[in-house]
Parts: C-alpha cells; structure tokens; sequence
C-alpha cells in the first residue's frame, strides 16, 4: 500500500480545522499536495480503471477475485492486471494473494479523504455570479 | 458549460435511490458512465490544474481574475489558459469575459457530485479484510 500518498492526503500536518487537512475547496493547494493528490485523480481518470474501481467497490463480499474482472473486460489479463496495479499505486486498492487468485477490495480511507476534499464546507455559499468582482 | 457532462453526472436517468445517481462504490459503473465521470477525473489528474481549480473555490468573492491566477505559476499566460480551458471542458469551473479581463469561478454542482459519488452510503460496513472471500 502507497503509505506516501496515504500520508500526504490525510496525516501530513498540513491540517486545517478539527485535525482534518483543508480542502480542495477552502484554501489554494500547495506544490507538494498537488502533485500526490493528481496522482490519485489520474489513476481515477481512465474508465476502465473507474469501472474496476465500482466493481470491486460494490461487491457485496468486500473483495473480488481477479479471475472475476478480467472477464468483464475486453481486455487481456496483462492489461487489467495493469490497471488494477494503477488503482492499488494511488492507494485506492489493496490485494492479497491466496492460492492461485489474487482478491482486491477498496481501501475505503482513500476514497473517504477524495470525497472529503471534494465536499465544501458547512454553510458554505455558492459562488457569487458574475458581476460582483473585487479584482476589475 | 459542457451540460453534457453534467447531464451524464446526474440527470440522466440512470438514477438510484432518491433520485441520485448510483454512487462509484455502491454499483458497477455503466461503460458510457464511466467515460463521462473520467474526463472529469482525469481534468482533475494534473498538479497545476489542482491548484488552479482550488485557487478558485477558495477565493472569497466566489471568482479569480485570469490575472491573478497567472503569476502564481511559472508557467506561460496560453498554458495556464489551457489548464482552464480543460477545467471547464470538464465542468468544474465557468468563466465570463468582462472587459479586458476573464473571470473564473467554481461549479459547485461537480464538486458536490463527485463527492457524492466517492461517498459510502451510510452504515456501509468497511470491507472485510481477506480471509472471508467466496470467491475461492
């Protein structure tokens, strides 16, 4: 598991109110920050990726054999496994191995800080429109 | 505004309980869906649009003037302009000309879907660590 990224999305002491770090949406993101955070959004940017991602996510049992997605894609299994290792590098993923399958599920941690610095803050107004700039 | 997108997003049809869509990790993405919802990630992929984009939502009037958006980076006036253009291709941010200069503003109705769709629906259990798969 990427403990990097994991590290620089929650846990870098760059944290804003209540421990939790400021999101995306509340102050301007630093170099560092941004450079692990677009990792995590390339690897969501692919929609094969996006769709082995909700497959893994929504399965009932927590985890997915490996033998259970390649078949969903019209793909090789060198190309899916490609992608699940994409998926696991920006830690949105973990795998174990048992036997001859490899099982994945979601790292719920993960996607929790995405939506977290996705989600604006309470009471938070939406934009003015136009027409109301300090910057003319 | 690309409405495509946000159609795609939220009102297309293909929703789920109480209207909204089906979350990325309570179903298995459609192929036409996960098209959509990764250009949208993929707009988010890049360091310098991150920061752009919170830039943007962070700004207290609700907008940023091109012109202060620009010196923040080292970067050339056309490529930061492109890196918005790709933001709004997306639509996660609109723009409106008013004399000389453009003005930029957040879409919050993106940010608030994609942090809907990376939300676990309440009392969602974690996934069970490995061990208890039936997919043997």
């Amino acid at each position: 598991m990427p403990k990097q990224e994991l590290a620089v999305l929650g846990q870098d002491g760059v944290d804003g109110v209540d421990g939790c770090p400021p999101g995306l949406l509340t102050a301007p993101l630093d170099d560092a920050r941004s450079v692990e955070l677009a990792k995590v959004f390339k690897a969501l940017g692919d929609p094969i990726r996006l769709r082995l991602l909700s497959m893994i996510a929504s399965r009932a049992g927590g985890e997915v054999c490996v033998c259970d997605l390649t078949p969903a894609f019209d793909l090789s299994q060198p190309t899916v496994s490609h992608h699940l290792k994409l998926l696991r590098q920006a830690g949105l993923i973990d795998r174990e191995r048992r036997g001859t399958w490899v099982y994945y599920r979601l790292l719920p941690e993960m996607t929790d800080r995405l939506a977290g610095l996705l989600t604006r803050p309470a009471g938070q107004p939406l934009p003015q429109p136009a027409g109301t700039a300090g910057d003319a």
